[in-house]
């Protein structure tokens, strides 16, 4: 398989881009390192073409992108979804520079559709774009200017993957579970959760996210999916039937 | 030496550049990759201010660039002149990717100042440009669409540089000769050659571009220089007494 087939398989996902240059500058550059599928979740309006102006070349790209309302949506068919942020704080577990993602993606691709999610200038991804990633990619920048442009950030990043695409030999790589399948499971799990109190019913989202970040460093793939939420269904089922007012075995 | 001390040795030189918002972007790019250094070669007019609207903070890069009406001048002060270039044909041997450039030039920047040389956007380094840089940095990209945004060119080399810097310890490196004190060479040596018949008075440049690229991969130094200039002026000497009208022993 080459290079340009296993890139076939990566998604640049561009969340509520504020500049239409932005998503032209992408576009070009995405070209130039052998990428094709874009994702746009809710993209700008954009009356006056400044996205295909700034293409050069990669208007198809534009053209051709997919469009989504929520991101959630747009990776729900990716079995790993990566975002892009500064913020570490909580996250540092799964944060890489993007060489190290490159090197971890790439055998991915043979049997893996992969999301490489970027959020809007100046704010990047929110929290609640954030958790649904499984692994964060970090630019390294002078800390005393460490804001990059979003082309910028982008192709340094696309870079690194089509080094490594092209000096990849593929080996057999695991096929993962799906972003949607995962989302089912985190759902379940966080109503299991709060059913058994365990977690604040008002404020889930510390826990979860570090539940998040653990099953994603382990790279589920559906037949583990499966039996978690066979052991889940079964810890619910065991939980309903010793509640107040609920079957037990002594009944 | 920290990696900040290392990159302020680098020179980003843009050479006629042709969108003032394309400086800006590497403006931008060159503070998030720790460099500072700016030089512009006949910039363009910028009566909007476009540049400094792209820049996002890095104003201050593009107020304190120097300006130059030639590469000849921009680089004379610098030790390693490094063209961008997608044109490999004759000055292949001396073509390297950002990756290894970076490898190459970071240990020499504790006692050198290194120029990065980009052309105009579309166009490039024009042939007069090219033969003024030793070494020449080609970005990978697909084949099928190769051409890169400006600052994006930019930005990969800059980004490889910044990596580099950070993971070296400098080692002692050579002080190496100053790019005004190998055009002096070259122009001795063409003007001996010329003299002599070895070159063509009218298409002298093919055969000093591949001996400018020889002596480029020898990284002279001033020591170097100054005997080589010894041997001309003595070749010079000899090929004079020995010319019809000169002098000669027997006179």
């Amino acid at each position: 398989m080459a290079a340009g087939d296993l890139l076939g398989n990566v998604s640049i996902v561009l969340v509520h881009t504020k500049t239409p240059a932005n998503i032209g500058a992408v576009a070009r550059g995405m070209m130039n390192m052998g990428l094709s599928r874009l994702v746009l979740v809710r993209p700008p309006r954009d009356p006056e073409g400044e996205a295909e102006k700034l293409a050069a070349g990669a208007e198809a790209v534009i053209r051709n992108a997919a469009r989504f309302e929520t991101l959630r949506d747009a990776v729900a068919d990716h079995q790993l979804v990566i975002g892009t942020s500064r913020q570490k704080g909580r996250l540092r577990k799964n944060v890489h520079t993007p060489r190290e993602t490159a090197e971890q993606v790439v055998p991915l691709l043979a049997k893996n559709r992969v999301a490489i999610v970027f959020g809007r200038e100046v704010n990047g991804l929110d929290r609640a774009d954030l958790a649904l990633c499984q692994e964060i990619v970090a630019i390294p920048s002078d800390e005393r200017f460490p804001s990059l442009n979003l082309s910028h950030a982008f192709l340094l990043i696309a870079y690194e993957l089509f080094v490594a695409a092209r000096s990849t030999t593929p080996a057999p790589s695991p096929a993962l579970a799906a972003a949607g399948e995962l989302e089912g499971f985190f759902g379940h799990l966080q109503g299991l959760l709060q059913e058994t109190g365990f977690l604040d019913r008002e404020h889930p989202d510390r826990i979860m996210l570090t539940l998040r970040q653990l099953f994603g460093r382990a790279r589920l793939d559906a037949r583990d999916v499966s039996i978690l939420r066979g052991i889940l269904t079964q810890l619910q089922k065991s939980f309903q039937l010793r509640k107040p007012g609920g079957g037990s075995d002594q009944a």
